[in-house]
């Protein structure tokens, strides 16, 4: 099944000072316990966003949402084998490790984040233990979307939630759409707040109240609040919005780190909950159960070597998932 | 068995711009609902040296700290029973209240902090629904630590912690230690990291590990670190101890805020729990059963009328409780 790599060099976007298309970038080179995988479908990230205006001062290939084909593994039953898969390598040695908490290893490598090449190429390499395979029933353009249907799921990992809370999810994005797809199977006393009515559809589709803030009643509070607006503005709101002994979990990476009142937390006895990847293997049961709608988040497929031009639609406000799909030679 | 109330006027110690004695202060009048209490010892705290420094922009009798009998009541078994209370008085209408959160109601007052005289004086009002009797076999000297050991107490209400978990408790002031001897109970591996060996003697007894910071093996950290220091540095440190998916517990308000770097949190999915009010039963029940030793924690006992002398003595560093004890008549 193994497709033949035609050469040494594949393309691929480079991040160094801007991003640029690289058709003559080398191919990846797979480690003993890596896996090579062709990228079938790759989607951009507010990451990927932040990654190019200087965050993490990353430099080489971003990208860390995919769906692939395995070509070259040590196990060779996984040639061919259709696969998403974690993005924190971690080293396997050090205490947080022996803790069984590779995810947050201080000598961790992050597919396109962090040490490591990621998946706006037409090749990528990552250890095996980080694979899923992709059940049958879920197609490219759903199983593109299982990294950040298992960052929507930690939530729940970290915080039970249950039918008739009162939770808020403020931001309509791509991800806050998938917190609020997600939250809503607990049953629930769910709000999203946006600023985005065009990307609504879907969330009235499903029956999800989604409101502007200033469309709220005045003493609109709820017992957990989901901060993924990624904006300033937005975690102030979030933050007011918790109820006293609360829960405010917080979902964005920031540019502009928001103000922290200390004190009215300790008052209050807020609690602030930082929360990144999730459980693949759930969302992967998800989707292979229809749970959750992703297709109606894409925005535009492009093919990678239209990369540059799908960033420029990704930057643009109110825009949905955008997605890259290597050429086929 | 009351006590006869012998006029209108009692002696208080008043923040007004600064504290003063006033030896003419109103008698308080009781509502319906409260009762009168007579004060038998009384605690100053960081939040009343924190009032002095315009905290909550308090005006009144400061004091929310205290061991009294009760002298008037609607429930004429309560005169002469020795009570502690629980200092918030809520609303009971408000959504916050029909929640069961009255601690939390924003009508709320509280003893000595807001909108309510507090404790600093001959005598001082409370709802009857706040007091607890206290135990026989329960000291004035030892009940009188009932707020601050149940607000000690109120960490392992909001975040279980077992035997063998790794706990950093920041901070080696009064709060500290009574936190440090409640979670020792738990069994779990606990570090107590502090700045004044001089006030180290009680932790030592009961072999429970104290240290100054730069004494700690440099990789040092722990799931769950409790911050109660109230200085900007004591929180830096805690968050720098915290594991990632671990949780800083925050105890202590702050004069100056304290940084928070969001997006850390976010990347290592670090929960911070804002704590403070705690169970009064629990902490009562410890203290009967002499599993919390806090008599080697009182500094001084002044009179009441030394009371401006005793403020100042509390706010030298280092110094553990200050307690101020109503002459009687």
């Amino acid at each position: 099944m193994a497709l033949n790599l035609r050469d040494t060099i594949m393309q691929a976007l480079v991040i160094d000072h801007g991003i640029r298309l690289d058709n003559d970038h080398p191919l990846p080179k797979r480690q003993a316990g890596e896996v090579l995988i062709q990228t079938t479908l790759a989607g951009i990230c507010a990451t990927d966003l932040a990654l190019l205006q200087g965050y993490a001062h990353f430099q080489g290939v971003p990208g860390h949402e995919f769906v692939g084909v395995v070509q070259q593994a040590d196990d060779p039953s996984l040639i061919g084998q259709r696969v998403v898969g974690e993005i924190n390598a971690p080293c396997g040695t050090c205490p947080t490790c022996h803790r069984g908490d590779g995810n947050h290893c201080p000598k961790r490598t992050a597919l396109g984040i962090r040490g490591r090449n990621g998946t706006f190429a037409d090749y990528f390499t990552l250890p095996r233990a980080n694979l899923h395979l992709v059940p049958k029933g879920v197609s490219d353009q759903a199983a593109v979307f299982t990294e950040p249907l298992a960052a929507a799921l930690e939530i729940l990992e970290q915080h039970p939630i249950q039918s008739g809370d009162s939770v808020a999810v403020v931001g309509d994005g791509r991800l806050g759409i998938l917190i609020a797809q997600v939250l809503a199977l607990t049953g629930c006393q769910l709000t999203v707040i946006g600023r985005h009515p065009e990307k609504w559809h879907l969330l009235k589709k499903k029956a999800i109240p989604v409101t502007l803030a200033h469309q709220l009643p005045a003493a609109f509070s709820a017992r957990v609040v989901v901060e993924c607006s990624g904006r300033v503005e937005g975690f102030v709101q979030a933050r007011k919005w918790v109820q006293p002994r609360g829960y405010l979990i917080v979902k964005s990476t920031y540019t502009q780190q928001p103000p922290v009142d200390l004190t009215a937390l300790v008052v209050d006895e807020v609690t602030l909950v930082g929360s990144r990847c999730g459980p693949f293997s759930k969302a992967l049961a998800l989707l292979e159960q229809g749970l959750i709608e992703v297709e109606p988040l894409i925005e535009r497929e492009f093919s990678l070597d239209e990369g540059v031009l799908a960033f420029q639609m990704a930057q643009e406000k109110g825009r949905l998932k955008v997605l890259l799909r290597p050429r086929r030679f």
